[in-house]
């Protein structure tokens, strides 16, 4: 028998979604300097709306970057306190020519609803906020438990102002655990907790040769080519079974518990259904010995994201650049640190740098990896609401993605997060076409009501 | 004791700078679609300009791309007839940012006229029709010998529209000779006939993954990516002394004569002035064994010109991008086959492509390489014109470059090229801040006068 709060989500679903609509139709683009009015507007837009719905002390909080947005409500005396998080910036839509309705301007097609930002993370972001809603409506402006509320706005550009919230501020966000709503199901209609997550550090590498642009005719056999040293550094960063050479890599790596490779191993996982629907190239790669959740959860990658510079245009242009960029990551997995790694990466970069070529490696951002315990209490109550409203038991997968605030809270506020998030592995997020099975949507603001009202029994 | 014609241009030259730089304003660029207007307009102010100065039987010549111009005057019965080439399209400007002043708004800085096309080819090509007209003017509207103009306006993407037109109406280009003023002086006041051009194969090689762009995070470890594809591709070219790895890539390859290695021995150059003043690199690069002349003129080469997809932007966007492409040319010499030598790199790069990622190699363009003997009538007329106005004898150099035009005159009109240029090595061609000494456009307008008197005598 559902909850009068659950009776609110369910009349006021078609609202709920205007809403999200309105939300998305905002290009909050963190990484690009023009859309910092887009940033900034959403976030006034969300703290309108956390004080319609009945939060408190709601905030605009100014930061030397994009703003965050805190509010709460807290007279639950007695009962824990909740410190939802998410991200209302997005991650740029190009390339724009393969969308199939504009990114900015949401379209419902099969169930789905298309935008940029729609389920990473505005739409799951916003499923808080209605869950919330209708806990506050269905027992009188009050909730069962207490709730802090922080929304930043710069997630998909390393989230530096939030860390140094959490750092420098962490009193304000005092809580029991953090709900982060930012990840996926494992399967479609399989309650899922996701209870590890990857690190990151973001690089690029600036390859300068010729001290200007030269004539590839003229110059050819003579001036070094910026590229072509970034193509023997690439060259030799991975060998060709996918195995990253940089010394030292590897040393600190942490295995996952045979407990949880034996879980994994019982996942409805299909390698060669996963090869054609969810990436659709001829073969996978990645390092021999390894099944893909254990090389996407629980190995490091290295990865190469553009190489600008030099002529991009159609056609043809003979020209020797003078220096070219490599943007370049690695996903980093217990107990790898960040700064120690960046360091081996840098030292043996530069070694690679060929003869005529000065390289510059640069941290752009990066974040440690995560592992959470099933055994906490939080995650406790999540896997019995989850049960309640999905009829199902929840299954504990890791992400081979980066949420550097979940380590945040867990090494400032020393509170555990329950990453309980409601996207599909083909939602395409970070693509073209990125959408949220709206079914999805509904049911998260469900789970998100039981989830609360377990703890506040 | 200068001619009439050499006094008319003395005259007149601050008119022709003008006109020149009206030329220079219009932004033809051929490889970028949203300036075929540009070219278009480029073409009929020639046309306008050359009915103007006194040519006949001026036509704008439509094509399946971009427009021929074409002229004569054929009234010096018993004189031979020179084909004046030129081009009136230009590469596109960028990098925009390190443009002193706009490409499209000629300014004079230091004796020097900096403009887009300034010196390639516009400003050359404008000092053919400033030759004529002075000509005409002085000799009662006669020219001493017979000439024939024709201009194309996609030298920069290939010249596919000339070269066939050569093939297919070559007998409306009869000639004894063509002029091309599209190279440079080996030094500054140094007189110097360009004998010979290095050819192109320029091509993309396309990296396919993953059947869409897919996060890093999540896919980092299972998805191929296509950069990393190319950089082992690309690593796989050239070994790390410069040789070029292509099985049977140097089977053709002629080597120059003695004598012509012996007077480039001579030639005024020194290799560590060449790296400090015009390439600015820490080292220079190519095959051990050749001199910096041997490997620019007279060796093979191979360049990365850009690598468009994934993520080029500000920051950070943590994508595996489904496909990624790599602009790579050579350059040939006598006596490689542009087919040929494209079938063997397509073969041996279509063999590099690791697991998982397919490759598609596409021929953007190509041309031949070309020798001229220095024994030629006309030669041996434009060495004694360059000793009259220059007072030195002249040099005979090649060119690292490529100007396909000029083996299509000697194959299809059986007519050999005066490779008469008045550029200098650190004039920026295809470069950011461009430029002509306008000195030597001065001073190559009086040569092309003296050489076609010399001609008529």
């Amino acid at each position: 028998m559902p909850s009068a709060a659950i009776d609110y989500a369910r009349q006021n679903s078609s609202r709920f979604l205007d809403e999200l609509k309105t939300l998305l139709r905002i290009p909050s683009i963190s990484t690009l300097p023009e859309h910092n009015a887009d940033v900034f507007g959403a976030a006034t837009w969300l703290a309108e709306e956390l004080k319609r719905i009945g939060m408190e002390n709601v905030e605009v909080i100014k930061t030397a970057g994009h703003p965050l947005v805190y509010a709460d409500w807290l007279h639950a005396a007695g009962k824990p306190t909740c410190l939802c998080y998410g991200h209302y910036d997005v991650q740029p839509p190009d390339p724009l020519g393969e969308w199939k309705s504009p990114p900015f301007e949401p379209v419902e097609r099969d169930g789905n609803l298309y935008a940029r930002g729609a389920v990473d993370d505005k739409g799951q972001m916003y499923m808080h906020l209605k869950a919330l809603e209708s806990l506050f409506q269905a027992n009188g402006g009050k909730l069962p438990i207490n709730v802090r509320v922080i929304l930043e706005g710069e997630e998909e550009v390393g989230g530096e102002q939030i860390a140094k919230f959490v750092r420098e501020k962490g009193d304000r966000l005092k809580a029991n655990f953090a709900l982060v709503s930012d990840t996926e199901l494992f399967a479609p209609e399989l309650p899922t907790l996701c209870v590890g997550l990857r690190g990151l550090v973001y690089t690029e590498i600036e390859a300068r040769g010729a001290m200007t642009d030269l004539h590839s005719g003229i110059y050819g056999g003579a001036a070094p080519n910026p590229f072509i040293a970034l193509a023997e550094i690439i060259a030799q960063l991975k060998d060709s079974s996918g195995r990253i050479l940089i010394p030292g890599f590897y040393d600190a790596v942490k295995a996952p518990s045979e407990a949880e490779l034996k879980a994994w191993r019982s996942l409805p996982f299909d390698e060669e259904h996963y090869r054609q629907t969810e990436v659709g190239s001829s073969r996978l790669t990645g390092e021999p010995g390894f099944s893909v959740l254990e090389r996407t959860w629980a190995r490091p990658t290295l990865d190469v994201h553009g190489m600008p510079g030099g002529f991009t245009g159609a056609g043809a242009k003979t020209v020797i650049p003078a220096k070219a960029v490599a943007k370049v990551s690695m996903r980093l997995v217990p107990d790898m640190d960040p700064t120690k790694i960046f360091e081996q990466y840098k030292h043996y970069v530069e070694s690679l740098a060929p003869a005529g070529v000065s390289v510059e490696v640069r941290l752009i951002h990066s974040g440690e990896a995560i592992v959470i315990g099933t055994d906490n209490p939080y995650i406790q109550a999540a896997t019995r609401a989850l049960k309640q409203v999905w009829g199902k038991d929840t299954v504990f997968i890791r992400s081979g993605g980066s949420i550097p605030i979940v380590g945040d809270f867990e090494r400032h506020l020393k509170v555990p997060s329950v990453m309980m998030g409601f996207g599909l592995p083909d939602d395409n997020l970070h693509a073209p076409n990125e959408k949220f099975h709206l079914a999805n949507f509904y049911r998260g603001i469900d789970s998100i009501i039981t989830f609360f009202e377990e703890l506040g029994k």
